[in-house]
C-alpha cells in the first residue's frame, strides 16, 4: 500500500447516494492549494484560501475551464489543529452523484490521490492525535450500532483503554526494573526488592490483564449483540414470535424521519441493547434422521446462544411435559439464561395457565399473534443482559486484536512468575518481559510496524 | 403541510448509511439554542456557540445526562448569511447511523421539529435568497447525472433563467403600458404608440415564449437521458451491444473509487451526454400474431427514441437487403437520427464488407462480442446529440410546471395578439394580459400560492 504521508489525499468523506449534500475531503501539504486551483468568488475571480484562518468557512464556486461545477462552502483546517493533524480541507457540495465525482476527478487531476481506507485516521495516528486503539475505535464507532458498542467504542477511542494499557505496560517496566535490581544483586546479601511486593505486582498486573482478556467475550456480545435463541416445538409459534419482535423494531426505527437504517435480517436493538435473533428448528427427542438433523441443529443455536427463549403452546404443554422439556434443555444450555415463554394465551384460559405453571414464577405469557405482552418479553431480554452487570464505563475489550495481545502478554508473564518462583536466570525472564512489553505496545502503537497498519487501516471505509 | 418558517427545523444533510461522516442541518431562530444545550467542551464544560463569528467551526462533544454522545465539528451560520437566511448549524458527526439517529432525537427533544421535503430551500425562497425557479433548480442539480443535465441546473440555479422570465415580463409590461394608451386614446386621433412597434413588441415577446416552450423537449431529454432504441432482427446482437454498452459504462464509473453510483438499468452516460436505451424484439414484417406483438413493440420503440441504432449481423444481410430494410424503418422512424450498425465483423470480412456497403459511408462496422469499435459508435452517439447544438448555455427549459405555465401564457398572447388585430376592447385584452403576466410570474414566484409551494417542495429530499 502507498502509504506517503506527504501525498495529498482526497475521498468522499460521507455516504454514497445523492442527498442534500456531500463532503469531499482532503488533507496533505497540498490540500489548501489542490482547491485553491478551482475555488472562485460569486463572480468567478479566483479566491485565496492559504491566507484565511483555520476553521473558516467560505462560501464560493468550484470553476473548471469556465464551468461552473458546483457552489460549495469550503471548511478549512490547518495543521496541526485538524483531525488528520496536517492542512485539511472540507469541501461541502451539493449531494449529486455526478458534483462528487466531477470534484474528485479535479482534485485528483490537480495533484491529491485517492486516499486508502482509513488513510485520514492513519495520519492521525502517525501526527500523534491519537494512539493505535484509539484510532481503532473510530471505525468501531461508526459502525456501532446500539448504546453500549457506542459508548464502548466511544470510550476506546478518547483514550480510556489506552490510558489503562499503558499503565500496565508502566507497571510492568517497574517490576522489570526490580527484577533486574533483585538478579543483579541476587549473589549479594541484599534484598532491593521486597520479594513479597514483587511477587504482588506481577499477581496484579496479571490479574488486569486477565480481566480485560475475559472482558472480550463481553466485548464481543456488545459489538456483535447478544446471540438470543428462540427454541420450541414446532408450531409452539417460533417464527411468529420472531416477525413480531423484529417488525416493531423495525417501525421504532421509522419513526425518525431521514434515518432508515439498512437493517440486518434478525439483528434488533431493544433500550439500546443489541440482540441477535438465531430461529431454530423444533427442538424434541426423535429417532427420525431427519429430523435429528433439525434438533442438532437447534443444539447448536443453543451452545450458540447467551440467552434462550424456550417457547412453547401453552394449549398444548402441561406443567408436567414442561418439567421434562427443561431437564433436556439444562443438559445443553450451560451457562447462558433461559427464558420461559408461554405463547398463545387468550383471555380465556388465562387465570388456568397461570395456575398451572405456578412452579415458574419467572414464566412470560404471551400471544405472538396478538402483540399481547411482547413489551414484558423484551424487558425481560434487556434485563437479563443488564444482570450481566455490563458497565459502559469498566474497560472492555471489544477489539479480537487487542484481546490477541492481551492473551499473549498475560501468557508470557504467567511464564515470567514461574520463572521467579524457581529463581531461572535474569535475562531469560527479560525475554518474556520485554514480549509483554511489546504486546501491550502493541496494542496502542507504541510498539508498531507497517503490516499491522496495512491490516488495522484497510478494514474501515474510504474517506475516514 | 407545517412550513411554520419560525419552527427551527433539523434534518440529515448527508446520503443515509454509515460513512466516514453525517452532516446534520438545523435552521431557525433557536438552531444555535438547540445545538448549545448539549455541545460542550473536550473537558465536558458547557460551550457558547451564539457569541462566535458566523462562518466559523468548533470542536467539541455533544454530551447528554453525562454520556458522551459525540465528537463533532459544529458550523455555524448567522443569518441573512446562510442558505436558508436563517440562523443556521452543521454538526459534522461520526457517520454511524446509531449516531445520526442520536444527535436527531436530541435535538428534535431540545424543540427543534423534523424539516419537511425541500424545507431548507424553500426558506431561502420566503427568504430571497432564491427565487421559484431557481429554488426548483437545486432539486434538479442534486438529481442531475450528466455534464448537460448538470450545466442547465446549474444555470438556472445562478439565476440564468430566471433572468430571462423577469425580462419577458418587464416587456409584457411594457406592451401592456403601449395597449393602455392606445386604446384609452382610440377615439381621439392621437398615436401614442406607432402600430407597428406594438405588433413588433407581442411578437418578438410571443416568439421568445415559443422558443422557450419548444426548448422543453430538448429540455426534458437533457433530464431523463436521449432515448436510443436497438431495433434489428433476432440474432442480431443487440442484447450483446447492450450489455457491452452499459458494462462498459458501469467499469468507468467505478474507475472512481468511493463514487459508485445506483445505476439505472440501461442508462449511462458517455462523454458527460446521458443515453437511455431501450431494448427491442427484432424487427420484421411478420404475419405471425406472437410475432406482430414484439414488432408492434419495436415500432413504439422506435416514435419514443431520439436515435435508432439499426444493428445487423454483416454476415448475414446483403446490401440490398438493407436497402430494404431502412426503407420500412423510415416510415416509422419520423425525425429521429438513424445510426447503421454492422455487428459480427471479423478480420476475413472486413474488407469485403466495406465495399458491399459503400453506398452507406456512415455506416459503422462492430463487433459487439469482440467489443471492436464500440468507441466509434459511441463517438457517433455523441456527435449527433451535438449536430442537435444544444448549448447549455442557451436557456432551456428543463422543469414540466414551467413548461406549462409558458405555453399558458403563449396561448393568451396568441389571443391579445388576435384582440390587437380585431380592435377588441382593451379590458377584454387586459384580461389576457394579466392572465400572462400571472402564468410568467408563477415561474419564478413572484406570483404564488400555498399549494404551489406545497407540490414544488415535496418533491426535493429531506434535508435540503
Amino acid at each position: 500500500m502507498n502509504y506517503q504521508p506527504n501525498d495529498t489525499i482526497v475521498a468522499l468523506a460521507t455516504a454514497h447516494g445523492s442527498a442534500a449534500i456531500a463532503v469531499i475531503r482532503l488533507s496533505g501539504p497540498h490540500a489548501f492549494e489542490v482547491v485553491e486551483k478551482y475555488f472562485c468568488s460569486k463572480n468567478q475571480n479566483k479566491k485565496k484560501l492559504s491566507n484565511k484562518a483555520t476553521h473558516t468557512a467560505h462560501f464560493g464556486l468550484i470553476v473548471h475551464q469556465d464551468v461552473i461545477i458546483d457552489e460549495v462552502l469550503v471548511t478549512l483546517y490547518k495543521g496541526p489543529a485538524s483531525y488528520t493533524g496536517q492542512d485539511s480541507v472540507e469541501v461541502s457540495c451539493h449531494g449529486s452523484i455526478f458534483i462528487q465525482q466531477q470534484l474528485l476527478k479535479l482534485f485528483l487531476g490537480a495533484g491529491a490521490r485517492m486516499a486508502q481506507p482509513g488513510e485520514f485516521t492513519m495520519r492521525a495516528f502517525l501526527n500523534g492525535k491519537l494512539d493505535l486503539s484509539q484510532a481503532e475505535a473510530v471505525a468501531d464507532l461508526i459502525a456501532s450500532n446500539s448504546a453500549i458498542s457506542h459508548q464502548v467504542a466511544m470510550q476506546q477511542m478518547r483514550g480510556g483503554f489506552s490510558s489503562k494499557i499503558k499503565l500496565l505496560r508502566e507497571n510492568l517496566i517497574d517490576f522489570a526494573a526490580l527484577i533486574e535490581l533483585e538478579l543483579d544483586f541476587s549473589e549479594e546479601d541484599v534484598e532491593f526488592a521486597n520479594r513479597k511486593d514483587l511477587k504482588d505486582l506481577i499477581a496484579k498486573i496479571i490479574s488486569v490483564i486477565q480481566k480485560l482478556v475475559n472482558s472480550f467475550e463481553v466485548g464481543n456480545v456488545i459489538k456483535n449483540g447478544i446471540p438470543v435463541g428462540i427454541v420450541g416445538k414446532p408450531n409452539a409459534g417460533k417464527s411468529t414470535l420472531l416477525n413480531i419482535l423484529l417488525e416493531e423494531d423495525r417501525a421504532i426505527v421509522s419513526d425518525i424521519p431521514g434515518t432508515t437504517r439498512d437493517t440486518i435480517e434478525d439483528e434488533m436493538t431493544i433500550d439500546g441493547v443489541l440482540f441477535r435473533f438465531i430461529d431454530t428448528a423444533g427442538i424434541r427427542t426423535t429417532t427420525d434422521v431427519i429430523e435429528q438433523i433439525g434438533v442438532n441443529k437447534a443444539l447448536e443455536v443453543i451452545r450458540k446462544s447467551a440467552i434462550v427463549i424456550y417457547l412453547f403452546d401453552s394449549h398444548e404443554i402441561s406443567s408436567g411435559d414442561l418439567k421434562m422439556e427443561i431437564e433436556l434443555l439444562k443438559d445443553h444450555i450451560g451457562n447462558s439464561q433461559l427464558v420461559l415463554v408461554a405463547n398463545k394465551i387468550d383471555s380465556e384460559n388465562d387465570s388456568d395457565l397461570k395456575a398451572e405453571f405456578s412452579d415458574y414464577p419467572e414464566m412470560i405469557f404471551i400471544s405472538a399473534k396478538h402483540n399481547q405482552n411482547i413489551d414484558i418479553l423484551k424487558q425481560k431480554l434487556v434485563a437479563l443482559f443488564d444482570t450481566r452487570t455490563i458497565d459502559a464505563t469498566d474497560t472492555i475489550v471489544t477489539n479480537a486484536r487487542h484481546a490477541h495481545s492481551l492473551s499473549n502478554a498475560e501468557k508470557a508473564l504467567v511464564k515470567v512468575n514461574e520463572g521467579l518462583a524457581n529463581n531461572i536466570a535474569g535475562d531469560l525472564l527479560a525475554l518474556d518481559i520485554r514480549y509483554a512489553l511489546e504486546e501491550l505496545g502493541s496494542i496502542t502503537g507504541q510498539v508498531t510496524n507497517e503490516d499491522l497498519l496495512d491490516s488495522i487501516f484497510t478494514r474501515f471505509c474510504i474517506g475516514k
